[in-house]
Order: structure tokens, then C-alpha cells, then sequence
């Protein structure tokens, strides 16, 4: 028996006792004696609890801490990303990280069961944002803008089922680039595909194609099979599983499920299996269902011009025309597209989970929900999957042997014997105010040793190291942390020494 | 009388016909048919205060949206702040934006009725983050880390009451530096006084000061004067009102409200309006009344201890030795200081209401709350003043002529004549090829002049302007938008001589 059992059994028979006093009706004193005695032993017993209680220390389900670590690859992937935005004229915005739930009520279709809100504490009811496109129509029809180019890189959430397996997160980084604006035909629309080709160029994260389709093309397709218009939604979202299932299984779910005929099963089969360029929109254009189609022309002439643009801008081999890409349709009014990384990389089991890294497509309708007169504000943009891209990265270097250095430290400033604090403090004090990166232990007579072992660890490329007998004759040791060669140097000269040293040659051989 | 009005006399007479056959006791066919004409007028009404009821289009009470150009700021004054912070070998984390109810509870005192909490939706109980220093703790316990230096900068979130003019928003941003560890006394409380001393001159907002203060002296101050232990916390927040209430107002508090007397306040007041530096400590140390106090003595050493380390980190003249500070007690345990702007600059009315832009302290019981043993984690850290520094700055650019550019593209492709659309898109997609930040118009046959006050209205410095004459001749028109000097370059030369013009000398001119 536990302590605590122990405790719990005492307790019992002490209360058993002085319910027998009071029911004898013995003295006052004798009952607040033993009543006493029964108290102590309470408090005693919740003190063991108190002491075996953990506390929950853990993170909010399907959220999770970065560490350095994680940060420094994070923000070195970030700054890519937005030099991209940059080198194609985007502006940056933030809007609030919670909306009034009316905000978002109506966007989000089905997958609204997944917005976070907030407790009614009194005045307005709130919810956490679930996207940062409905903010930002939110915020065009709030201001009245009718043309910006902007990015915007922030959090989401979403109460999914969170799966870290598959890197899906409750919290988790948007990252969009948007162009609003009444502009002519698929000119912001190339764009977008040509930001999505820049960003995952310089990221570095191997082979990938950009598939483009248009949501007219896929209307008229399905009417040009025979599908009833109101069975488009449906078909629509089987033909968005054939990234991840055979045509067979669509085409079971088309028949089965949703009532179409083998005959226009088939029909559409034909269609939705085509991928390719130019040469493809030309054939479909001269396809006799087809071009009976309105819609389906439309389609077919908005993906010539876009295809046309995009190899003006340079990405022709990585745009490829794919009549299967069917994503988000409720929110999309014309150009699609999807990155997708190609599974034959070093990265090949991550990225093989991965899939899509990048999406987007044109939304004209949805700035105008949020207008009083319903005016429309035409939109086109991206979102990069940049919870994917970390994914991808993170694997990439834990399969590496390079180590990534979490603070950008030059110099560390070291003591070789004790008493030299304040020695140290003056040599930090040069070094930053002239911009040097420098760092010194916090401990009053560090080991030599240890210091050594922080630059190493750190990857910190330098080490000023102060001793008695060089003080005294005037200089100050200078080693180069991976060389571990030292020269000394006059102590009056050491901040421009260092600041020879300090060449970006010599720093990013660490880096 | 607009229809409306119309409608509510209509509603108002009908009513009172209603009322009437009622109390005349008429037959129930007569009234249910005057009472169906009532619902129906109010059916009416109904439909027009639908028709005119707009959206409701805002941001959640206290929150707002940041503009390209608020975020252009805000980027600029982060991007000088992390610098310090990197300079100081400072890595970074990030934490969720909410955290197990339990993690805040008990944390902030009263103010824990200002905590956002997630609705119970099924599954964890949730609130939002009141600040990045709890987390902070949380974190460091969690994961057993026992030191770090990490700045973190993020959104934290507080249901006060929002103040615009003071910019007391719901939603703000932190930016905090922190050092965890058990190092020797006041080597890296001094480094954090030098952070915040280089971060206040790095941003150029005008004079200030860093008060210092200690915990033990404050406390071993009211013991010397005769204060009761148990009142130690109430007068401690009486004196943390000196930087805005006279001395004979605190006083009055002491006394009338918290029930000194009179001697004994005065002798506070004797203490607590003096500020000097280190020779104030040394007459505090020799003063009868204190020396006997072990908490004032070890407080007052504890002062001389980390003036001097100030002194040799460069931050003399900036730090203020100051006995009024008693900032955040329930959470500091030893040193304590606050940076304050002086009012005697350019922006004095804004700096006049904006008071403490930075404070910290040391606090080595938090990261114990959350070890199951106890364990603790020596920390000191400080939070700069985002907002306020945003306010002082914004204000300052406003009464400025200087205007803030929002992106940074150094090219804009123009072209004079109709249906060069193809041509501006090759140039455009040689120069992002070469890493050139590059716009162009989104329209087919945009004209120049609309083109050009593009240019001059982003700040863009270079226009190449594309020409069916030019193009002919095999060259393109290079203007310089400031001078609106314009030379002709050979188009095979094009991105060699705008890189040539892209000279960091050339650019900042207009930046």
C-alpha cells in the first residue's frame, strides 16, 4: 500500500471516530482534539497529491513548437519565397488573425465544421482564420481597392484531423500571392505560374511540373459528355481523385455513385486521361464534341493564350496542360493550376507523400460577396504549400551531414585565465558598436575548453582570446575556429583585424 | 417621409385599430383579419430594413488591418531590431498562438480576465497567447532546455479595453529578447540593458533613459521604513504610479487607502524620488536605515554590480539608477528596468503620451511553474514596446515628406505604342531570369502615360520603354524616372546596362 492509500485508510478511521464522539456527544474538547487530528491528515493527503499531479505539458493538439533549429531553415526558405514576391512587384499586407464569424459563414462550404472560434465572452463572436484569401477579399471590399499585388505569409487554422505523419497541422503557415484587378486576359494569370516556377527553382527541392486546366474547359467538357448540369459539381470532385486513384476507381464512383452512364463514364475518361501542351488545345479545339461547346471554346482559347504567355516568360517544360486537375472548384471562376514534385529525387519517399506544393487559380466572385452593391474586384493567385516545403527540406538535410547554424555569430570572445570578465566586456563592447556579430560567455571565469567548444558548436568562424601575458605585452590572440590556427594580434588593432577577417569568403566556408 | 417611415405609421395606426376591436370585443373574424393586415405591414417592414442592412464590413473590436505602407514600416523597424538581437548571437522561436488554458492560468493575476479563450468545441480546453514570455517558460520546461538566448518576436492577445489614440490595440505585436540560464550575477542582465540601449539609438526615435531597479532593494527599502511585510505588494503598485501621479498623490494613496503613516510614507517618499547613478548606490549603502536591511544591502550591491557592467558595456549616461521603478512585480525576482523616451524631440506630443517603450526584468521562478520537479530556470529577458515605437515612427513619417516605398522593383517594362505585349513579356522574363526586380502592366495596351506615373508614383527608378521604331532599330529606350533622362541602349545589351544602372548608389536615391 502507498503512501497515499495509507493516508486515504487513516483518514477514514479518524472520521469514523469523530462521527462516534459526536454521536456520544463527548466534550467540545475531546471532538475538536480529534477533529484537528483529521484536518492534518487532509491537508497531508492533499499535498501527496498535489506532489504526484503532473502538469500537462504539452503543446495544443495538432499544434507544435519550432525550435531554432526548424526556425533558421524556415526563415532562410521564407526569404527566399518573398524575394521571389519582391522581384515581381508584391506588396505585403496583415489583417487580423481572428475575423467576426460572419466574415467567413459561407465560404468555406462543407469544411466550414473545421473554423476555430472563440468563446462568446461578451460582445462580438469571432473565429480563427481559415484561409488568408477570404481575409484578403475581406480586406480589398473593406477598403474599397479595386488593384494591388500582394503577398501575405502568416498562419491558418483548421480543426482537422491532424496527421504529423503526413505533416498536417490545427496551425500551419499560408503563404499567397494574389493579383487584384481588372486587367486583360491570363497576363496576371502567366504571372502566377511564372512566381510558382521562380519560387520552387530556388528552393532547390527537385524536379516538378505546374499543371494548368480551367474551369470553363471542365464545364463544357462535362457537357459535351452528356453530364446533367447539376451533377457538374459531383463528377467534378471524382475527377479531382485521379492524382491519387486509377481511372477505374473514378469511373466506378461516376457509375455507381453518381448515376452516370457507362457511355458518358467513358466519354469523359477519354478527356480527363489528356495531358500535354499547345499541340493538345489545338486537337481539342478541333474535337467535334467539344467544339460544339461554348464553354468548353472558351476554355480551350483562355489555355492557348495562357500556355502562349507562359512560354514568353520561360516556362515552357514545366507548364503542362492537364484536363484531370480539378481542385477547389468552388471558389475558382477560371485558370487552375497545381505544383506537384516529381517523385525520382534524392527526397523521393518524402516527396512521394507530398504531392502538391503549390496551388491556385482564378476567383472573380469572391471580393463582390463582401461588397454592399456586390461590385466584383477580379482576383488571380497562389498559395505555396510551404508546410510541404518544409517537409521536404527538413528531410533533405537531416539525410545531409552540413549542420544549420541558428544564430550568425562572428566572433566569440574567450578568456584564457580568471579575471577577466571585464576585459572580455570591453572587447564585446567594440565589437558591437561596429556592427560585429560577437557573443562571450555569461559566466565569470569560464573554461577555456568550454568556450571553444560554443564556437564549435555554434559554428562561430572566430575566437578572440584574452590572456594575462598578452594583455601585458599589448595583443590578443585571434583563432580561426576551423583552422585552429591563432595569430596574435595588437590589442589597438584588433576590431580592424577582425574586420579583415571577417570577409564573406572567409565567414561562409562555416556557414 | 421615405417608405420606411411610411410603413412604421401605417404598422403604428393598424395597431392601434388592432387594440380597439379588441377592447370593443368584435367578432374574431373582424380581428383576425385587421391583425393578418398587421403582421403583413410588418412582413413589409421587415423587408426593407433587410434591403438596407449592410454587411457588417470590420475588423474584430481592437484589431486592424496593416497597409502595404503600415507593413513597409513595420518591416523595416523588425528588420533593425533582429539585427540587434542577431548581433548579441540571439536565436529565435516560435510557439502556437494559443496554449492549454491551464499553461496561462495563474500567471497573470488579475489580469487573467483579459485572456481570449477558444470555445469548447470538443476535445481541449484553449486560449489565446497574453504574452511570449509564459510560452516561453512553457517551452523551456517542456523540453528540458536550461539555457538559451532567443528573441521571438509575434502576436499576442488581450481582451482590454482598446485605446487607438494610445494604441492600446486587442491584438499586438511582442518583441522580446530573453536569456535563460544559471550564469554568474548581472552578466547578462547587463547585456540586456545594452540590447535595449542599442536598439533605441538603432532606431533614431529621440532621447531616452533606462531606469534600473532591483526587486530585493525595493523590498528591503519598505522593511527599512517600516512597512509591514504584508503590505509590501500594495505599495509596491502605489509607487509603480510615481511615472504618471505627483509624489503627494502616491502618498495620499499610502496612507488613506493602504493605511501607513504618516511617518512611514514619508520616509518612502524620501527614497523613492531619488535617481542618480552608481555614487547613489554608494550613499544608499552607507545610509543607517538601509544598511541594516540584508534584501536592501544585497539589492544595493546587486545595483553596483550591474552599473559597472553597464559602464563597460557602453551604456553610461543611459542608465538611470531610479527607485521609483516597481514595475511587474508579482513576476520579477531581481533586477528590473524600463527604457523611456524623452519628450524633448520632433515627435514630443506622441513620445509625450507613449511613456515606456521597453521594460524587462529578471524572472527565475517562472520556468518552475511548469517542472513537475520543480526545477528551475534562471531567466532574464526584456519586451520592446513595438507598438509605441510603430506609433512614434508612423508619426514621424507622417510630418515628414519623405514617402515610404511598399515594394522594390527597380525596372518597370513599359511600352509606347499598342500590341508590344510580347516584347515587354521577353524583357520581363530576361531580367527576373537575372534576378531583376521587374514589373510591367497587366494590360494588352496600356498607355504610356499611365505606364510612366506608375513609375514615379511607386518609386521605381528605371523604365524601359519598348518602341515598334526602337525595336526595328534593335534598341530600347532607357529612362531614368527621377531625371526623366532617357538613352537609347542596344536591346542585346539591355540587362547588362541596367544592371549597370542598378548600382546601390543609383537606387538609394530614390528610396
Amino acid at each position: 500500500m502507498g503512501s497515499k492509500e495509507k493516508l486515504e485508510a487513516l483518514i477514514k478511521d479518524q472520521g469514523e471516530l469523530v462521527r462516534k464522539l459526536k454521536s456520544a456527544k463527548e466534550s467540545k474538547e475531546k471532538i475538536n482534539n480529534e477533529v484537528a487530528k483529521l484536518l492534518e491528515l487532509k491537508s497531508q493527503l492533499s499535498c501527496e497529491n498535489a506532489e504526484n499531479q503532473k502538469f500537462t505539458l504539452k503543446t495544443a493538439k495538432g499544434t507544435r513548437d519550432f525550435s531554432p533549429q526548424q526556425m533558421a531553415i524556415r526563415e532562410s526558405v521564407f526569404q527566399k519565397i518573398i524575394s521571389v514576391f519582391k522581384r515581381h512587384g508584391a506588396e505585403t499586407i496583415d489583417t487580423p488573425i481572428f475575423e467576426l464569424k460572419e466574415v467567413l459563414t459561407g465560404k468555406y462550404g462543407e469544411d466550414s465544421k473545421l473554423i476555430y472560434d472563440l468563446k462568446d465572452q461578451g460582445g462580438e463572436i469571432l473565429s480563427l482564420r481559415y484561409d488568408l484569401t477570404v481575409p484578403f477579399a475581406r480586406y480589398l471590399a473593406m477598403n474599397k481597392i479595386t488593384n494591388i499585388k500582394r503577398y501575405h505569409i502568416a498562419k491558418v487554422y483548421r480543426r482537422d484531423n491532424p496527421s504529423i505523419t503526413r505533416g498536417r497541422y490545427r496551425e500551419f503557415y499560408q503563404c499567397d500571392f494574389d493579383i487584384a484587378g481588372a486587367y486583360d486576359p491570363m497576363i496576371p494569370d502567366a504571372e502566377c505560374v511564372r512566381v510558382v516556377q521562380e519560387i520552387l527553382e530556388s528552393l532547390d527541392i527537385g524536379p516538378f511540373v505546374i499543371k494548368l486546366n480551367h474551369r470553363a474547359l471542365l464545364d463544357g467538357m462535362f457537357e459535351a459528355c452528356g453530364v446533367p448540369p447539376e451533377k457538374f459539381r459531383s463528377i467534378c470532385s471524382a475527377v479531382d481523385k485521379l492524382d491519387k486513384s486509377p481511372w477505374e476507381e473514378v469511373r466506378k464512383e461516376m457509375v455507381e455513385e453518381k448515376g452516370l452512364t457507362d457511355e458518358v463514364a467513358d466519354k469523359i475518361g477519354q478527356y480527363v486521361q489528356m495531358s500535354g501542351n499547345s499541340e493538345l488545345v489545338e486537337k481539342l479545339l478541333a474535337d467535334t464534341s467539344l467544339s460544339k461547346v461554348r464553354a468548353a471554346v472558351e476554355g480551350l482559347e483562355a489555355m492557348k493564350l495562357v500556355l502562349n504567355y507562359c512560354d514568353l516568360l520561360g516556362v515552357k517544360g514545366k507548364a503542362v496542360f492537364d484536363l484531370s486537375l480539378a481542385r477547389g472548384l468552388d471558389y475558382y471562376t477560371g485558370i487552375i493550376y497545381e505544383a506537384v514534385l516529381l517523385g525520382e529525387t534524392t527526397v523521393e519517399d518524402v516527396a512521394g507523400s507530398v504531392g502538391s506544393i503549390a496551388g491556385g487559380g482564378r476567383y472573380d466572385n469572391l471580393v463582390g460577396m463582401f461588397d454592399a452593391k456586390h461590385k466584383q474586384v477580379p482576383c488571380v493567385g497562389v498559395s505555396i504549400g510551404i508546410e510541404r516545403i518544409f517537409a521536404v527540406i527538413e528531410a533533405k538535410l537531416l539525410a545531409g551531414t552540413s549542420k544549420v547554424r541558428t544564430t550568425e555569430i562572428e566572433v566569440y570572445v574567450a578568456s584564457a585565465q580568471k579575471n577577466l570578465l571585464e576585459e572580455r566586456m570591453k572587447v564585446c563592447k567594440e565589437l558591437w558598436d561596429e556592427g560585429v556579430k560577437t557573443e562571450q560567455s555569461y559566466k565569470k571565469n569560464p573554461k577555456l575548453l568550454a568556450q571553444l567548444q560554443h564556437c564549435e558548436e555554434y559554428g562561430i568562424p572566430l575566437a578572440v582570446i584574452l590572456g594575462e601575458s598578452e594583455i601585458q605585452k599589448g595583443v590578443v590572440k585571434l583563432r580561426n575556429v576551423i583552422t585552429r590556427n591563432e595569430v596574435e594580434v595588437p590589442r589597438a588593432q584588433l576590431v580592424e583585424e577582425i574586420k579583415k577577417h571577417l570577409q564573406p569568403s572567409y565567414i561562409n566556408g562555416s556557414t
